[in-house]
């Protein structure tokens, strides 16, 4: 029976475990919302919400309730005002992260900072970050991106994503820099999780026979993962479910690693590390 | 007859230029001073200098004149105080461009960050630059210079000793990046003459059959701009004086590029040009 290493963080992030604490408030005092999109993107956690009477709406105005959450990734100012002018009430469960980006991407802007946002353009959090950039904000994460956009001699603020990489905002400040700037001022709203979550698999996979990742296959951040496993660990398999577990897999193993993505929930992790240290891996 | 080309900054820079026009109206009005350090460092200026009777002094309390004059590198805030207290007058030949970057220090630490200065300690400019800093700055250079300080969750300002490279500025910066600061702002404070003049050199020694540096042996600048010259041309000479030019040097040359550092005056560098010109090279 092998044994199970696992990180410190297997499981939600703190934006999402809070955003489902929130809502999870509201269902117990007996009151009703949709949410502005998918709370998460894990089908079981959406389908037990939607079970609960709890919809998911792609526009205020789609929903039928007089309570809109508005989720871990946050909406520009205008989406706050379209729920607000139908009278419907808000409940925010946007990350606290998030919000701190919201707040300096409008204080850079209205400092007068030509604004860069280091993110992947069309997600939904840097659509919200834009609308509270008064929608000035450059969206870029290449460096062929920034160097399209004319910096000499300005003052250049920038903010991130909160779930980009070190490396991201490396390659977007070196090339801003190239570009002979009068002032730089970046703004650290990156949540470091994901970072954490990638260099604790990457230690996780050298050390161990076998690696397992739990989560959604559609699930950006854990795939991410998985690859990161691979690269580390000769043996590393991805599942959404203990259920996809097979023995064979651990053959000989003796020290197994298994972690989750940030929309994976703690028990689907547990799960899966009860089934295989449950395995006779002898054979 | 070789043609010689030169780029467009091929002598005295900007600051060095100001401050000899500034010591120039005085001696022409008849007030007569003494230099804090070498006005520039060129044996030859200064010498000449010497003749008109305007001595270098090391300290304020040295000089018998009534006026002493600050050079282009600039002093700190102290040496002012002091020149002031001893009753003399001061002449400020400081460089702009070395007084945007006291005033950036200085507004950087009192704005609340902990302030790196990306330069060469001990160096005349960061000595002073850190006096306007209040004494608050850290002169870094190597990234592991940035990893022995502490910089997690703060906000970090940064300026530079204004003949850094982009390469030293983006180091520094990726540094303090990796250590996961609350904020990084950097005031640019560069002034572009030192890499223009090394971008300009080495396209010049991609094109031509000759290269020749004009400059002190002891002037930092000038010997960088030799080392980039002989990795791009295999004919490469430094040279004080158009005395030391050796017509077997240009054998057969058709295109000779000659340029200066940043304390070589400009008569010089044309004596140089106008040698290389009268040279038989078909020989």
């Amino acid at each position: 029976m092998p044994k199970v290493i696992m990180p410190d963080e297997y499981s939600f992030c703190f934006g999402v475990e809070r955003a489902l604490e929130i809502a999870k408030k509201y269902i117990e005092k007996g009151e009703y919302f949709d949410t502005l999109g998918e709370i998460i993107h894990n089908p079981h956690v959406v389908a037990d919400l939607e079970k609960k009477g709890i919809h998911v709406v792609n526009n205020p105005e789609e929903s039928k309730k007089d309570k809109i959450l508005i989720r871990s990734h946050g909406v520009a100012p205008e989406v706050v005002e379209k729920i607000k002018n139908l009278g419907k009430e808000i409940i925010d469960a946007t990350c606290p992260f998030v919000k701190h980006a919201h707040d300096s991407a409008r204080k850079l802007v209205d400092e007068g900072y030509c604004l860069l946002i280091v993110g992947k353009k069309h997600h939904p959090e840097v659509i919200g970050i834009q609308g509270y950039a008064r929608g000035k904000g450059h969206v870029v994460l290449k460096e062929e991106e920034v160097d399209n956009i004319n910096l000499k001699g300005k003052k250049v603020g920038i903010v991130s994503q909160t779930t980009m990489l070190l490396a991201n905002v490396q390659t977007v400040i070196n090339a801003v820099l190239k570009q002979n700037p009068k002032e730089v001022r970046y703004i650290n709203t990156r949540c470091s999780t994901t970072e954490r979550r990638q260099n604790a698999a990457r230690e996780l996979a050298k050390m161990v026979d076998v690696m397992v990742i739990v989560g959604g296959r559609h699930s950006s951040n854990t795939n991410r993962l998985y690859e990161i496993s691979k690269e580390y660990c000769k043996r590393a398999y991805l599942v959404e479910s203990y259920r996809e577990l097979r023995p064979e897999w651990f053959k000989h193993a003796k020290v197994v690693g298994v972690t989750g993505g940030a929309s994976t929930p703690p028990e689907d992790v547990l799960k899966v590390k009860e089934t295989i240290e449950k395995f006779n891996t002898r054979r």
